[in-house]
């Protein structure tokens, strides 16, 4: 199987003008990120946005829960943290992980990979696979043309399909690394 | 098809040493849960609190979202905030709803009933059908005991099972209503 690696990707996406923009890192996605990411098994969660400042916030609260304190007071919240990385941009992501297999993920119809067909290649590949999953509006159309697959939008049971990122995470990481 | 509710229970959940506590209304639970539960045709999100203080916080937050200009603004959002009712306790909902069907939710092994069963149930019952999830470290015992089903805790892909509310939320919605 498959390490499965994801990112969270601030820089480049659009804002609801359709302009390319840079959005901010907000606590509860790092919490909720990571520990959707450490239930399904995720070996790191790459926290990505270009501002040193928005980074310099983030390492704040990285920092916080990597102390012994952290353990101490909500284990499970500090052992998800262990998975947060932050970088500046994929591309050096990309480099670390030394040609991964990209997924990226979106809630507009620009994909149309079945969630099954991810499924069965994190089963055999022998490369590590990376997921992408955009804020704001979503990742640009440039960016998304680096991925290998892009995956059909989640269905739910109404035409309204505007989940939170969190959201998306969650149901993208289950239905593709589920066990029951 | 019934017609599928949602309750989040700040009271009577446990605390970590097990105490009974109320546990704080968050502003990301109403927005993230509003906008999975419309996503999923739920017709209802009660948040369940019976302190004044925390029902007056929440309304503040789901006024403004109810005014014209957050339609301008964000209808996203706005639209799924018409999904939020606040009560005061389960037994008021449960009442409104006229003889529901309670299924309730542990990420602790307290039930376990299949993910699937219960998509049939949604399918035939001609009662309404509300799920309840818990906020802190879960409903009580007592609370637990009204259910009429308990779901199986959500199995990830490790021993880790710590996920979110918002998160158990999403996952849950899109085992039993999801359209792809």
């Amino acid at each position: 199987m498959a390490k499965v690696y994801l990112a969270l990707i601030h820089h480049p996406v659009y804002n609801k003008n359709k302009e390319v923009v840079s959005t901010c890192i907000t606590g509860v996605d790092l919490h909720d990120i990571a520990r959707s990411g450490l239930t399904y098994g995720i070996k790191k969660y790459f926290v990505v946005n270009p501002m040193p400042a928005q980074l310099a916030f983030a390492e704040r609260i990285v920092g916080c829960w990597r102390k012994e304190a952290s353990f101490v007071h909500n284990w499970t919240r500090a052992e998800a943290f262990k998975l947060v990385e932050l970088a500046s941009d994929l591309d050096e992501v990309i480099k670390k992980l030394k040609d991964p297999v990209i997924v990226a993920t979106s809630a507009k119809p620009k994909g149309s990979v079945k969630f099954n067909k991810i499924r069965e290649l994190i089963k055999k590949s022998k490369k590590p696979v990376i997921l992408l999953f955009g804020t704001g509006w979503g990742m640009t159309d440039e960016l998304l043309q680096k991925a290998d697959h892009i995956l059909e939008p989640i269905k739910g049971n109404s035409k309204y399909n505007h989940l939170s990122v969190r959201s998306a995470v969650a149901i993208v990481l289950d239905r593709i690394l589920g066990g029951n």
